[in-house]
């Protein structure tokens, strides 16, 4: 079984996610095809690449991911295939595939220039229908991405937001913020001990606790999320509403 | 075929159902995987349950039904498989799975102990990924429930809100309000007839109709739904607005 | 593979789509169920009619489009199947199966009368689960149309709002608004070219673009989309509520 996920900013109101699932189903009616999230939000490449880097990892070896945020569609901006020692890669070269893919479990990248692969003719403002779908389903039926176009050396590359680490304390921030108002930030887990005193957005939370059940309802607790990073949530309530925050705010982390 | 469906309140927005589908795509290739809804309010077990109950009928014997509406994930309560004449139920014991499975349809609850079967390591907040969807990848492969634990004899179990009979009328009250604003109640069809009054929100409803096109756009209508309850609807409009009501809501239905 | 698409007003937060998705699964277990669309307004047959036409030609051939919007469920309104030369549509006779199947490429409209088919006991509300996707389960397996039901000779009709000509413009109007807030006119691109101006929403654009690209962050641009259509977009931003714009609005088309 091959699979092919998507991630998009698309959202699920419009048939664009079905439109691109058509084009699989006629070119690859063999392929199983997975929706990673389509509630990226519009533009935002690196809450993308963030996406795809967390969930590709629980995918089967060998998994097609089609990352479609794409704001310079139809414009200068590469497309390409990324074959990392897991998966293939599809998308943009603006940085969405580039945190699933780290530099030392690159193998190939590759430049889709070989129009015979993709829909004509080709929109300027769709490509998840007219390229990438479809070098998705030649990729499925197992085409060899050199078939697809030329090597290139690198790709636009994005980082996450860097902690800065202080004598006693360590600075860092929110990167994302779930449906449920939970606060991702980007502390690692090996930043945080149970000694620790946690500030963001006017609260101060002590310590980090084993689960959301360690406080009462409404109350702020820090948790070790399924990403392996520091989560701010508010039991049963939603943080992002409560505390008023959102991605960007900071957070500190100090030495008790 | 063995069909694996989905039930959370994770939303649509995160990669969360998308990253429970790695995990059955990687551990249970075969089995094909159903969305029943990710739109269940969070933290609300009671709607979770109500989902399932009306949902899980229409699928094939032995399906296997993952529910994951877990606000107490990562603490003490017990992860479940839950078999019953039916199909076979896997989630958090906290009644999520209790209004599908009525006593008298069980067969027997498993507690979820054996380890080797999740996802290493385990996450405290997405039991989803690392516990549940494992173990139905463990169930569509075709592992016996008896492997992943020991029987246990009883569940925690909701129960819906009860109607009230006086002598002239009954009370009862709204317990699911849909995307179009219907306003499902805890009224059975057995308790309504064409000759009642109906009061929900400041206004009166005469009579049960066939069906919605029975009044004119705009207007309040009553009717029998697909759960076989008493629903009230603003012929194409939204009820929830134009009534302003919401779960919890009182209706009295009256014999004139 | 037999391919089955599916596109309601229904949402993503009910059950309701998950439950038709038991039908199929219960009844056609072979078939591939693709989601076109649940974003459909509520009610808007229209909108459903238009998402499925652009939609459809991306699907395989002989796919079996299955649309649910259906403010005259339980009603007089006839539940019918149509044979295309490229597909076969099932829905309510309300128009919404209309753009995706003009005259000239139409072999049979059939009444849907055949009450076997169907689910029993038979709801009011929800058509979708208790004799659409029974039907579709039934075309899926290969039954004839002819067994669903007598055929009839025509069906109801919509037509897109049409563009007005005057000697030196041409007026048209919004007709659909996507996720990320661009607006989809009924503009063709036939009809305009890089020397016309451009009028909507108190905005005049001139000249129609390559790609969004063509302007700087935050500026309206006039692309012709994926739909054939001339789409106004504000770049990186929502022209939907940049430009305060909906459904309806007029765009004026200007010869420079």
């Amino acid at each position: 079984m091959t699979v092919v996920t998507l991630t998009t900013d698309f959202g699920v109101t419009d048939p664009f996610v079905g439109i691109m699932k058509g084009v699989l189903a006629t070119r690859a009616p063999d392929a199983t095809v997975i929706d990673v999230s389509h509630g990226v939000p519009p533009q935002d490449v690196l809450a993308g690449a963030l996406v795809l880097r967390y969930a590709a990892p629980y995918f089967p070896p060998r998994t097609i991911h089609v990352a479609v945020v794409d704001p310079g569609v139809g414009g200068s901006r590469r497309p390409l295939v990324v074959e990392t020692t897991d998966a293939l890669l599809v998308g943009p070269d603006n940085g969405v595939l580039s945190l699933v893919a780290p530099r030392d479990q690159m193998r190939r990248i590759v430049h889709l220039t070989e129009e015979r692969f993709f829909l004509s003719p080709r929109s300027a403002t769709f490509h998840g229908r007219d390229v990438f779908a479809p070098v998705a389903a030649a990729l499925a039926n197992g085409t060899d991405p050199s078939a697809l176009g030329p090597p290139v050396t690198d790709m636009e590359r994005l980082a996450l937001p860097a902690v800065t680490r202080g004598a006693s304390s360590l600075t860092g921030q929110v990167i994302y913020v779930d449906h449920f108002g939970n606060l991702t930030t980007n502390v690692s887990e090996s930043d945080v001990t149970a000694d620790v005193t946690i500030a963001l957005a006017g609260v101060r939370v002590r310590g980090v606790a084993r689960h959301y059940g360690a406080v009462a309802a409404g109350e702020p607790v820090a948790v070790v999320n399924s990403w392996g990073l520091l989560e701010i949530a508010v039991r049963d309530c939603s943080a992002r509403e409560t505390l008023g925050a959102s991605v960007g705010d900071v957070v500190v982390i100090e030495r008790r």
